[in-house]
């Protein structure tokens, strides 16, 4: 049996100001140091240990990994980033307020935008400043890999390769394996350990900063899962995550 | 020409207390926090840029390179660690006071422990608590290759190794390369770079969070060197490292 080990980046500038982030490159807020800290007090105290982690390109999961790597004593573990972990981009929603956006288009359909399955945000003009295009740790990417919006769907597109080529045969070697990403890319990866259906995947929410626990037999299908710390905590955090598209 | 970039770790709670430290995982101070970030910034305002960063696995040379990286914009940066690049290993003075042993040995018994190319300290015993042969960031190495205590020369000849299977073959290339390191591993490089003999290596000390560029010619071979930022005041934190070991 394998263990893996997701830990949802802390709170972030955006996350404390509502704020639609994707792809934006923001960072944590005090809080969302505290809570990485915590999450690897945690992971510590109840004896996990990590063999590589994999993280994002963006600073506020990375920062997050380094808090718990140093909680941990294991910051000299190797780090593998991708694209493939950044957030679900937001497309033109990127920057915007989420409970503006809900007075404006109703929360219907900020819900639709926030956790539809195959509903994009509107995208993104090429040109726009807030876009990818000319950031530097992109360059090598085909431009049409470059999002200029995604829906759940294409963000479980763009994780799974790095799924399936880099992160499942690391496990199946052995390796124990922390992932420090985002509530998208980790809902993705939900969505596709767990089989859970395009419908049922709207109401999972993932908490900032908490270590989630996969059990995995040994085709990596999950036996069961489980937050560690206050379960209580974690299920309040989850909430909190669904209400922010409310007016 | 090529450019290399060396970033011995910002002041640590041990250089602050001025104790012999060697592989001794300690941490940076708030100061030491602060000459990273600053470090980072002189990076970026001189318009440096890197590929990939070498450090070795002790957290004073790994959050220096995190605090630099940071301040680039450059946390993605993908990040090569090795015990190579480890410190000098400082044996049975390990946590022993440079001033108190000076007092105790005398100041040109210490100079000699500190500076001597070819006369290592004392050895520490290997059981002694403070060795590194129970510490899991080293187990897959043979015994043998955990020291009990080093001279400079020692250091040397486990650094090269790793600058001439690693380093070298990811500068030539192409790749901009920053090394968040040592007082004495980045000594063993220069001494190396530069040619410089066995005696007047005894002379050169590096002073903490201050980047210095090697400008390379197509064989590696140093055309100048120069430390960024404020000149004099890389020079006075060179002149303090050198007189720690006064009684």
């Amino acid at each position: 049996m394998y263990k893996l080990v997701l830990i949802r980046h802390g709170e972030s500038t955006w996350n404390l100001e509502n704020r639609f982030t994707g792809w934006t490159d923001v960072e944590l807020t005090p809080t969302g140091v505290e809570q990485a800290k915590e999450a690897g007090r945690i992971l510590k105290v109840e004896g996990y240990d990590f063999d590589v982690a994999y993280t994002s390109v963006l600073k506020r999961a990375i920062w997050t990994l380094w808090h718990v790597l140093d909680q941990m004593d294991r910051t000299w573990l190797p780090v593998v980033h991708s694209w493939r972990l950044n957030e679900r981009h937001y497309g033109a929603l990127q920057g915007l307020n989420k409970a503006d956006m809900a007075k404006q288009y109703g929360e219907e359909q900020v819900l639709i935008w926030r956790r539809s399955y195959d509903v994009p945000p509107p995208a993104l003009d090429p040109n726009d400043p807030r876009g990818q295009r000319q950031d530097i740790r992109y360059t090598k990417l085909q431009p049409e890999q470059i999002p200029l919006t995604e829906c759940l769907k294409d963000t479980v597109a763009r994780v799974l390769p790095f799924w399936n080529d880099s992160i499942a045969p690391a496990i199946k070697a052995g390796k124990r394996v922390v992932i420090a990403a985002h509530g998208n890319s980790i809902r993705a990866l939900v969505k596709y350990l767990d089989n859970i259906s395009d419908s049922d995947i709207v109401g999972l929410n993932i908490p900032n900063g908490i270590p989630l626990v996969y059990e995995l037999d040994a085709e990596l299908k999950p036996i069961r899962h489980y937050y560690l710390g206050d379960a209580e905590a974690a299920a309040r955090a989850a909430a909190a995550v669904a209400s922010q598209g409310k007016a």
